[in-house]
C-alpha cells in the first residue's frame, strides 16, 4: 500500500469512527503535512482519493469537507422474529439455487455476490509458488497422502493458530476442499438424520442446505445485528427442542456482520459443556478484521475438544483453490474417515502451493493490505447507502467482513426487487434466503467486497429507486 | 517407448495368450531379427527383459524358453455367494478403514494398494502444463466458475466421450474432486436415506462405505469373473427388492476385473429401461485396456439418460490431481446443485491444467505407454502366483486395470494373513472388505501396478508361504 493510501485510509477510519462528522471541515493541507510528517503531495492525493470515493468534498477557497449524508440511518435492531418455531423441516435450497444462478451472469453489479473482488488477491505470487511447488513434487506424495492432508500444510495452519495462542495438534486438522466442505463433514459427522440442528437466525443459507440435504431440522435462534447469538434464548432452545449440533458463526457472521464479545464466546463454551453439545464454528471471515486485532475464535476457549473450527483460504489468500480446513476436536478421526471416503484427499499440488505461500512469507502483508482496502470500500458503500436508500432504512457497520446487513421498511418484498434489479443488471441477496422460515422478506445482503466507482454508486441509486417505487406504488 | 521395449511388451503378450507355452523354445535372436526387421542388439535387449522379469530362461547352447510355471492356476469360477440375502444394512467401513489405514505404512510392498505406482505418470509434463495455466489465470474465473467445472475442460472431456462414439453436451457434465466425489453426489441425487442399492459381489468398498454414509441398504448380485454381473439374478434381485438404484462397475471391475461383453451392456441398458432404474456406472478403468480397443461404457446404449456415467483422470493421468467428473444424465441438473451445496467447485487451477494438458496433446501417447506397462506387469506378477500359491488357487486374468482377484483354498482366513504380511511389510486387500455381508474370507486382491523387482517377487514368496503355513497350521 502506497504512503498516500495509507494516509486516506486512516482518515477514512475517522470519519467511519466518527471523530470527523459530517459536515465538518478536515485540517488542511499544511497541517497533515507536518503532523503526519509526509510531503504536501502525498495529504492531496489522500484527499483526492477519499473525493473520488464521495466521502469528503472540496469548498472553493475553503478546503475540504466531510460529507454530510443526506440523511443518518440508524442502526440495526435485533430482528424480530416469530417465536422460535417447531423444529423446522428445512426447504430453502430450491430458492438459494434460484437466486444464486440467477446472479451468476456476467456484468451484473454483483452486490448480491458471496465473494469479494478476485482483484484484491495475490493471484501471480500464487502462480510462482505453484509453479514452484508442482515442479518439485515428489510423485509418491500422491498415493502416500491420504484424507487428513498435506503434513507441511496442516503445519503452516497449527502456527497461525499459535498466532492467536491457541495450539491444535497437526493430527485434529483435516484439509479440505475450501471450509464448504469442512461445514458439511462436520455435520456428517456429529448428527444422524432426523436429527435437530440449533441456528442461528439470520443464517448463512448454505448451512440450510447442508441441513435440508442430510434430512435435519433447524432450530433457529435469533442473532445481535452486533453481538451475535442471543445466549440466554440459546439455552432456553437447548432445554425445549434437545439439538445434538449447533453450527453458529461467532465473527463477522454471514449475514448480520455481528461478532461475539469474548465474554459471550466464553459462555458460549460454558453452555456447550453443561449439554455436551459440539459446536461447528465457520470462522471464515475472521481474518478481516478492521480493529487492532484478530477477534478470537470461540475454539479458544474450548477445553473439551467440543468445537469443530472451521475456516479456508477462499476469502483471504486463495480463491478458487478451493482450500479449507477444519480442526474438529475430539471428533478429528472421524471426521478424517468421512473425508476419505467422500472425496478421498484435497488436490495436492494445491495444498503444496498454499503450504509453501504460507511458510515464504507475505501472508500477513497481503492480509494487511486487504483489510484496508475492505473497510474504506464499507465506507464508500455505506455513505452511498445512505444517500439512496430510504430514511427508515437501519444498516449493520460490522467490523470486518465485506457484507451489511440492511432492514428496509416493512412493506418491501425483497424478492420482488431482486428480480427487477436483476433486469437493471444488479444483483442482491434478499433476505429469504438466509432463514430456515424464509423470514425477512424485508431484508437484504449486500457486498461491498468489489471496487467502489461510479457503477456501483449508480446500481446503489438504482436499487434506492426500486424501493421506493415499491414504497409508493 | 523403446523398441527393445515394444519388442519385449509384444513377445510377452503372445506368452500371456499361450501362443508361446510354457517350456516352448523361443525363436532365435536372428530369426526375430529377420522377422521384425530390427537389430540382433534390440532382440538381445527384449529378450533380457523378458529373463529379468522371470519369464523367460536361457539355457547355455540351446537358447531361449519360455518358463514353465512350477503349477497352472485355474482361472476363477463364480463365487458361491449364499443366497442373495434380505436387505442389507451396511456396516463396512469400520474394516476397510483399518485395512487402509494399516497399508498406508510406507515401505510396505504395497500389493494391496488402491492405486498403481506413481512412476507411471507423466508429473514433469503436468508440472509444466500447471505452470503456464496458472500464470494465464484469469482472476475473474475464480467468482464466475460455479458448480458443473472449468467449460474448456469439459469440453475436453466432451470431446473423448466422441471418440467413444457417445454425445454427451457439456451441460451434462459436472467436473469433482476425483470420482469418488462424482460417485457420492450421484448416490445423494438419485436415493433417500432408508432406500435400497442394488450392488454386485464382490463389491468396490467405497461403493459399500457411501451406501453405510447414506444410511441405505444393499442388496448384492454375484458378479462373473469375466463377464461381470449376473443379469437374470439381477433381474429377479430388481423384482423382489425393488432397489432406486444400481450401482455397478461394467468395465474390469474393482475387484474382479471383469468386464461386461457389449452385449449384456445392451441388455443391461434395456433392463433399467423397463423398470425406470438409475445406474451409476463407474468407469475408471476403461482406459486402461491391454486389446485392440476401448471396451464400450454401457452409457453408450443409453438413450434415456438413465446412465450416471463417472470416471476421472486419477488412474490414467494425474494421480493427486483429484480430478473426476460425471455425466449425469437427466439427474445432471440435480447433480450440478449437490456439488455446488457440497464443495462449491473443483480447484481451478487444476482444472484448467487438466484442459491444457487434454488440448495439448501426449494423453493418448501416454495412455498407450501406461496400458503396455501394465499388461507386462500383469504377466509377471501372474507368472510368480503361479510359483509361489498353493495348486489349488483360482486367479482372474483381467484385460486391463491393474488388479487381480485370487480365490485361496476354503480353509484360508485371509484378514489373519493380511495381518501376518503387515508384520513382513506387505500389504494385501482382503476379500471381506468388498462385500456387504463380509463374504470372501478366501479371496484377495492383488495390485500388479507397480513395477515388478525381485523384492516383489519375494513379497508374492512370503505370501505364498504364510498360505501354506495356515494350511498346514
Amino acid at each position: 500500500m502506497k504512503r498516500y493510501e495509507e494516509l486516506a485510509e486512516s482518515i477514512a477510519k475517522s470519519i467511519r469512527d466518527e471523530v470527523f462528522r459530517g459536515g465538518e471541515k478536515l485540517p488542511s493541507v499544511r497541517e497533515v503535512s507536518t503532523l503526519k510528517g509526509v510531503s504536501a503531495s502525498t495529504v492531496f492525493k489522500a484527499y483526492y482519493l477519499l473525493e473520488a470515493r464521495g466521502l469528503i468534498t472540496t469548498r472553493a477557497r475553503s478546503g475540504y469537507y466531510v460529507n454530510n449524508s443526506i440523511k443518518k440511518l440508524k442502526p440495526l435492531d435485533v430482528t424480530k422474529t416469530e417465536e422460535v418455531g417447531p423444529h423446522q423441516e428445512v426447504d430453502v435450497s430450491e430458492l438459494v439455487f434460484e437466486v444464486m444462478e440467477a446472479t451468476r451472469s456476467q456484468g451484473c453489479v454483483p452486490l448480491g455476490a458471496a465473494f469479494p473482488s478476485p482483484l484484491l488477491y495475490p493471484f501471480d505470487r500464487l502462480a510462482k509458488m505453484m509453479a514452484h511447488s508442482v515442479q518439485k513434487m515428489d510423485p509418491w506424495c500422491t498415493v502416500e497422502y491420504l484424507g487428513p492432508g498435506d503434513s507441511e500444510l496442516r503445519r503452516q495452519i497449527a502456527l497461525r493458530y499459535r498466532i492467536d495462542g491457541i495450539n491444535i495438534p497437526l493430527d485434529e486438522i483435516v484439509v479440505t476442499n475450501g471450509a464448504l466442505e469442512a461445514l458439511n463433514l462436520c455435520l456428517s459427522a456429529i448428527t444422524r438424520p432426523g436429527d435437530t440442528v440449533l441456528i442461528e437466525s439470520p443464517t448463512f443459507y448454505a448451512a440450510l442446505q447442508s441441513i435440508e440435504k442430510r434430512g435435519l431440522k433447524a432450530v433457529e435462534v435469533p442473532g445481535h445485528p452486533v453481538t451475535g447469538i442471543d445466549l440466554d434464548l440459546m439455552e432456553q432452545t437447548i432445554l425445549k427442542h434437545q439439538p445434538t449440533a449447533c453450527w453458529i458463526m461467532t465473527t463477522f457472521q454471514n449475514p448480520l456482520g455481528s461478532s461475539m464479545p469474548d465474554a459471550n464466546k466464553k459462555r458460549l463454551v460454558e453452555i456447550l459443556k453443561k449439554y455436551q453439545l459440539p459446536l461447528i464454528e465457520d470462522d471464515v471471515y475472521g481474518e478481516l478484521y478492521f480493529d487492532e486485532k484478530r477477534p478470537t475464535p470461540t475454539k479458544f476457549y474450548d477445553d473439551e475438544g467440543l468445537i469443530l473450527h472451521c475456516s479456508s483460504f477462499s476469502k483471504t489468500l486463495a480463491p478458487g483453490y478451493r482450500v479449507g480446513w477444519v480442526s474438529a476436536g475430539r471428533f478429528a478421526k472421524k471426521v478424517q474417515r468421512l473425508k476419505l471416503s467422500t472425496t478421498h484427499t484435497t488436490s495436492i499440488p494445491v495444498q503444496q502451493t498454499i503450504a509453501n505461500y504460507l511458510a515464504k512469507g507475505g501472508y500477513d502483508r497481503h492480509l494487511r493490505q486487504l483489510r484496508h482496502t475492505l473497510s474504506l470500500q464499507q465506507l464508500c458503500y455505506f455513505n452511498s447507502v445512505e444517500r439512496h436508500f430510504p430514511e427508515e432504512t437501519r444498516i449493520s457497520k460490522p467490523h470486518g467482513g465485506y457484507f451489511f446487513w440492511i432492514e428496509l421498511p416493512q412493506k418491501v418484498d425483497v424478492l420482488k426487487i431482486h428480480r427487477a434489479a436483476l433486469e437493471h443488471g444488479i444483483s442482491i441477496a434478499p433476505g429469504p434466503i438466509f432463514s430456515a422460515q424464509r423470514q425477512y422478506k424485508n431484508y437484504i445482503r449486500l457486498n461491498y467486497g468489489h471496487e467502489w466507482d461510479e457503477k456501483v454508486d449508480a446500481a446503489i441509486a438504482t436499487l434506492g429507486t426500486l424501493i421506493m417505487n415499491q414504497l409508493t406504488g
